[in-house]
């Protein structure tokens, strides 16, 4: 059986809680195909506060020689906002360019969705994940005054938009065949249009996918009233952090809700987190979900080839969730009981 | 009785469906208080598809004279978007300096949301409306090459951000005293330092109202999960845009919907929308429902000082929900039962 090396980043708050399950649940369904050897980093609040460092240069070097990156969640109410953000999470999803952010979401049997039946619910969000207004581009002038002018640039490149449409018109080839394209083109006219054009010009490629189109705002409202509609959602990369949080909640929270940062041309690992954040408020009691995490274990499998494990994973989450969803349950019964299907 | 001179610029589509109705209440329920004149504004698809017009100076100019306007929907899948939407309706907002965007969300008895109960939503959404993304400002090089680039440009100033969060406060001393700012500074690091700086500055001046923040991602959530928290939503163009629809969609949908574009300040016209769009699917048929036309007069009525006859349209249009709200009914049909109840 190979080995790899799987860069662990448990994080923060409950990042920290629901990582262990996921990797024992990696461990036990590979255990005959692969072998995991796990590389701890210390990398999120604690370390930020007892030393100010946020992801040194030789440790993001060591984690670009790993396979795959399986990371918690970052974020702590005791920092400023974005320091982490911007300094941790999004510098490994820019620097390792990761540029296809991954998000599925599907309303399983047990789950009581105010919205919807189980079956109902089944797409996947193709989030762009190294542009738009997420490069750090802005700036400020006159700060502290009442003159200060704060600005935010949305960088899109042909270059960029195109590898991730061509991501999600393979992707829709496996599925049911429909791309939703969504953006704000009425009023983000540059990046809007640029977005639709090559989306018009990669589909012409793809006779068999069929394409629309919808505005974020009318996305939002689809999301609740028909979510039904939707096979492969593809949009930018602040649309599609809006977009499949809502996601989260229609199908009946974002514990459910995995995710994979993929370097589709794998010059880089590829990360998987759960789409939930360190919850700072239910961080320390063992009450965490850690499905969403085990799910991103089972994705990040299917990411290094391991397709049949990922099936049992999956399999394993959807039966404990028939059966268990409702119960409340330690972070770490839920972990036994996933295991004990496994 | 006074004279009030309102332009009426109907549109496309519903547009041109919806706003007789609220016109005709708008003259029922102030017919001893108030005269209005209507002037009507021949602009939308129709005018630009006929002599390429789309908001001449000298009909702006004209505008810009009035009392307040009235204002159905802009939008028409004949012409490219963006050219009505930032040419006609964002040129007015920008160009008459309506930097509140007010966005009333509430449940009404009648109307069955699978998501809360009559009562438990009841917030308002005030939406910056003349910065943000949608200030035009960004541009594209290498159009059509695979070097193309495109820009997005956020541009927020302390100007702008305070005078909106003075307006948001002075609105919840009226409410439940509770705001909640929306942005995602942990990403747009520069403007959502300077909105956060500027709420937490203005409200040592208003002791009385709290206020706590959430990024957009998870007050898409809680709008699904948890819409009764919110008391006073305040937040950017684009995430106002986006919160707004997702709020219509959890309410029953945008046909209750209505929305101001306000200058507070009186140097120009204010204008009253529903947050629907031209709706071309369903143009045409008069099945279009104009309760939201017709709330929006009803907060026309309030920006001019009429509160009694606002508040008799809105007890009018909750009494027509509760008792009728689901049948299918024609727009004029929804118009008469509304104007009988007045
Ligand atoms: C923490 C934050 C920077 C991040 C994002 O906005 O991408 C998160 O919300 C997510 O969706 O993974
Ligand atoms: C038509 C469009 C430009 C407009 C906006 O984005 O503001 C609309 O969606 C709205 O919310 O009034």
């Amino acid at each position: 059986s190979t080995t790899y090396r799987i860069a662990v980043i448990a994080g923060d708050g409950i990042g920290k809680e629901v990582t262990p399950v996921a990797q024992a649940v990696l461990d036990k369904v590979c255990a005959d195909e692969a072998k995991f050897i796990y590389e701890p980093f210390d990398l999120g609040a604690e370390r930020y506060l007892r030393d100010g460092a946020i992801l040194p240069e030789d440790e993001l070097e060591r984690i670009k020689s790993m396979d795959a990156i399986l990371l918690g969640a970052i974020g702590d109410p005791r920092i400023k906002a974005g320091i982490l953000e911007r300094g941790l999470l999004l510098k490994l999803r820019f620097a390792l360019d990761q540029y296809v952010n991954l998000r599925p979401s599907k309303l399983y049997e047990g789950v009581t969705s105010p919205l919807a039946q189980p079956g109902d619910i089944d797409f996947v969000v193709v989030r762009e994940g190294t542009e738009g207004l997420y490069c750090g581009a802005g700036g400020a002038v006159r700060r502290n005054t009442p003159a200060e002018v704060a600005t935010e640039v949305s960088i899109n490149t042909a270059y960029g938009v195109e590898r991730v449409v061509r991501y999600a018109f393979d992707l829709a080839m496996k599925r049911r065949k429909h791309i939703t394209l969504v953006h704000k083109k009425n009023v983000l006219v540059n990046a809007g249009d640029m977005w639709q054009r090559i989306v018009d010009r990669v589909g012409e490629e793809y006779p068999e996918v069929s394409h629309d189109y919808l505005h974020i705002d009318a996305a939002t409202i689809f999301m609740v009233s028909k979510p039904s509609r939707f096979d492969v959602i593809l949009t930018d990369n602040l649309f599609g952090d809006i977009l499949t949080d809502e996601a989260g909640a229609v199908v009946g929270g974002v514990g459910y809700s995995a995710s994979g940062n993929i370097n589709a041309s794998n010059e880089y690992p590829s990360m998987f987190e759960p789409i939930h954040g360190s919850a700072p408020d239910i961080a320390g009691q063992s009450i965490a979900n850690p499905t969403a995490a085990v799910l991103s274990a089972a994705m990040l499998l299917r990411h290094l080839g391991f397709d049949a494990a990922a099936g049992r994973i999956d399999a394993a989450v959807e039966a404990d969730i028939a059966q268990l969803g409702p119960t409340q349950r330690s972070t770490e019964q839920v972990g036994r009981d996933i295991l004990a299907r496994l």
